[in-house]
């Protein structure tokens, strides 16, 4: 059950709302709407409801109709926006995260990083832990690789954000990350989530390839259950029969997850295509859609990348593309 | 195989290799590509390879490595243009088509018509003949419903756009529509392809919901192959595993079909997502990822509509959609 | 409304309910089921209803809660047979047709049909006209096809399945055929539905590469609406996001059909899978999952058939898989 | 490369062999097929490739041509039996897992496994750790789950299959269970995979719901190469655009994966259909594809299961089911 709590709650009074949940040994959690604020309360039974019902400081009350209450617009109808340093996801400027599918090398993590922060894109991405089809493929330079990046972060001030595989790949990719990443694959490895869930860090969770939008909802659901609000959806393409490309990039994914939650979206055409050539027009695409922003991979000899070279581009591909998404951003406007 | 004839060659030669391919008694199709002149000869032997090669209005060959020759930028580089009137799709402005799913009433029509009219709308789409999933829903006005699209195409016009079902629909539609369209549903009724591509209309070919690119591409050339080279292709969604939408709007099918075709791709938001306040976002999507025109559902009291009532917009949606879809427009250039 | 009848009306009876409907001016159906005859009234408004429910002979009424009522156990319990002949299809008695994707020479046909017919098999298919997804590829002997069928019905005693493309196809195919198929391809063609359900002869349909159960019986709905009611359904694989095989042979349909409809199932083992080697594992599988019958695909020299040669089995092969699917019938009893 | 070792190989003549490729300083793995030793060399040069072909023990060499080395015919040909104490799987004796989908409770389990052992079912199966697409779902009782099943297993003589989702779980699941489970969601799991790989326990593989069969081998891989080649596939189900059953069970998968590995294949008619009336039907169409067995979810009272009661049988319907399928086993033999 869902409790509207009066606009003039003070802080004081939210302390004596809470004390009396905590009594009544509820699951719950206190979210902020607006000037509202308003409290969850899980498996509450009816008598305990008119036991709320009856606090002062309750307005109104709501049944949850979602299988994702805190990430539904239900519980929480104001945007979010996922704050790194002065940069927003989720406010009016539409983010850009560029660079690597992998960390390869030091060499190779500088040239690029270099180029793209003389670009002026923000944040930097760049996989050390890499989750590979295949156990004989390059599976990252793990604590090395995230060496190289705190080296670019350092040297480039480039915000970072580099995927997390399991609990102990947390605890270093926290020292040198902005913003955490789960995997495709791992959208339903709830043992991560609940893991990740716990860290202070933003989070960006990308789509399973298999995952409904309701699916995609409660995997956030399980990030944001473990008090972490920080999080950041994205949209990377669906698995369809359609071969020609190596996913189904979903933009209707876009405006509807707007419509059903208030976490911001972002879009990722290169895994969502797998070819260097459609990435910069669906970038467009998801921009247009709606999107808060873009994650694309750039590689400075995408015919050397050690995984995803089909569908990285070169920085200089990059800068014309960059160019035509700001002058659409502006007209979007 | 490909014969590609030289720059100078002159009516009177052209005749002369068409005489000469036509006593070989091969099927072969000439289409000019630019400046050029191009011969595509269907299985043909080495020998008679040779035979054509050594004619002097040819200047070299290539083996055809595409199911779809005369839909492929191999054998027509150049982007096609389909031409209705004054009004060009697959050139510089992007075309939008708009109006009801169907044809329901003199009235409907009417006053739906004057409205997208009075915006500005080039083209007016509505169903006379109505393929529908069940046997028991309203199959459409039939010859009635075409005087009615007659009707409003001689007091607005507009340029008229609506469904071909079979040989004798195409008979009645043919005397009224600008553009023949074939629905999804049809897409690979390959006898209907057949009719239909001996028409002198321009054809509108809908994409199969599991249809893949070349598939699409394949039925696309039963229309070429018949001798209409004026077909658009119209990407609406394909059927995947997420059932929140209708269908799921595959937009890397826009930059990837230009790739591989010089015919005009335009999109369908509103059978591609289902929703009313999708058609929008999706709408702009369908432009940036490089679409050359949208074929839009609009009716003036959606909730009465006899088909698609939750994926039309009203006549007010629609204009304030058109407007923000003619800055896009101008701000992509 | 469906009115179940009392089980005494007597002949003339049922005449006076026929004649009361016909005045009320109302789309309706009988149907036979077991003892009982149902009367199902399309759109009849609640007076009306009344009216009919006050009929001598009406015992009861029920809402109708499926979208393909003809089709419905609810309309009709009782599991229907399709006879050919002394064969029946749905009943105790697996059915097996087999024979080559196409007719291709008279040769290739009296060659196959021949041994099929010396193994015992009852129902021989082949192909006269032939959707292609290239129109380049062929496209069928037509006529001079359905001559050849003709020439092997007589020879060996075979019933013959053969497809429909189009009304003027079905003027032809109906003088040879023992059964009409409609092509996946076509299962929405709804045109080409409403005419073969004028016809006589019984119908295989087959499910649509992206039909969901539901379109699959809606589909059937269309024939039975138009009086055929011998429908035979046959699954042939859907289309999935797996490509190491052609199509997914989707059994799950065989039980859900036969739970949703009386109308008799059979399985396509070879467009199911497209591969030689998995046809006759999944023939059992479809037996084994409940399945009334199957059809494949045979032929002498499948390295030189003309389509489908890669799922084709040689007679040696259908031999050994027949006396197999035999064995596991009678321990399925 | 694959060297194929001569058959007469001793024990150290092949230990001679292991020294020099350790020398060498490669990637390698020994695998016995049949009578033949073969060793598989990853990464290996052209050079390498000549060294090792010219020891005395190396017969000849092959290229590798699959993703999936390990799992390959190519690397053994032999089918791989895993061994539970007396309980083979892969052998010729189809092998049944039956249980309730989660441990509920000491009474729901005993009360199940009771019937189930007296039924005479070998391996008994139910989750204490479960991965839910919820957070607010029951999770399942974890270590006192262990708990139950232990006590069953030592009461019933029951072998025990169960789930494990992270490291700290396999610790406590490697005590109690025969077997270990690794879920559909978990199936590209890696880090997990290369954990559980590490035991010396069996491993049941759930194929992902939209994983190909290219990346379930791979998945497998992940395990046979971390030196536990007891591994047994499991097809469950995929995710297609039919939501009439809850997954399609992809049966095609069955003989295909038996083409492609040696490893043993079981089929889920439970996850794979998610109705009851249809498992005992593609239970039988499981065996009758080829599978080695089945895994079915049975609880006392399904309609107060706290997951998947709508899939799970009674114990009198598993047993009516059972008996029927041992049956149907003999007669396919």
């Amino acid at each position: 059950m869902l409790f509207i709590l009066k606009e003039a709650t003070s802080q004081m009074q939210l302390e004596h709302v809470r004390e009396t949940i905590k009594l009544m040994g509820l699951e719950h959690h206190f979210v902020q709407d607006g000037k509202r604020m308003k409290l969850w309360v899980q498996n509450s039974n009816s008598e305990q409801n008119l036991q709320i019902e009856d606090l002062d400081q309750v307005d109104y009350s709501e049944e949850i109709n979602v299988a994702y209450p805190l990430a539904s617009r239900q519980v929480k109808n104001e945007n979010s926006i996922v704050k790194i340093g002065d940069i927003e996801i989720g406010g009016d400027k539409a983010c850009v995260i560029a660079g690597p599918c992998a960390v390869e090398s030091r060499e190779q993590l500088n040239e690029v990083a270099k180029e793209l922060s003389q670009f002026g894109v923000p944040i930097f991405r760049g996989g050390a832990y890499k989750p590979r089809s295949s156990p004989y493929a390059f599976q990252g330079l793990k604590e090395e690789g995230l060496e190289y990046l705190a080296e670019v972060k350092a040297k480039y001030g480039l915000k970072i954000v580099t995927e997390v595989i399991n609990a102990e790949s947390l605890k270093h990719v926290e020292k040198v990350a902005d913003i955490l990443q789960i995997g495709s694959r791992n959208m339903q490895n709830f043992d991560l989530l609940k893991e990740v869930g716990k860290s202070k860090r933003p989070i960006l969770l990308k789509r399973g390839m298999s995952a409904t939008i309701q699916d995609f909802l409660m995997s956030a659901e399980y990030l944001l259950a473990q008090g972490n609000n920080q999080v950041i959806l994205c949209e990377r393409g669906i698995r369809t029969f359609e071969t020609a490309t190596r996913n189904t990039l979903d933009l209707n994914a876009v405006p509807l997850l707007k419509q059903l939650t208030h976490l911001p979206v972002i879009v990722d055409p290169s895994h969502g295509t797998g070819i260097r050539e459609l990435v910069a027009p669906m970038a467009f695409a998801g921009l247009a859609s709606g999107a808060h922003g873009i994650t694309v991979e750039v590689h400075c000899k995408p015919e050397e990348a050690l995984s995803d070279g089909m569908q990285s581009l070169t920085p200089k591909q990059f800068e014309k593309m960059y160019s035509k998404f700001n002058k659409l951003e502006a007209a979007l406007k």
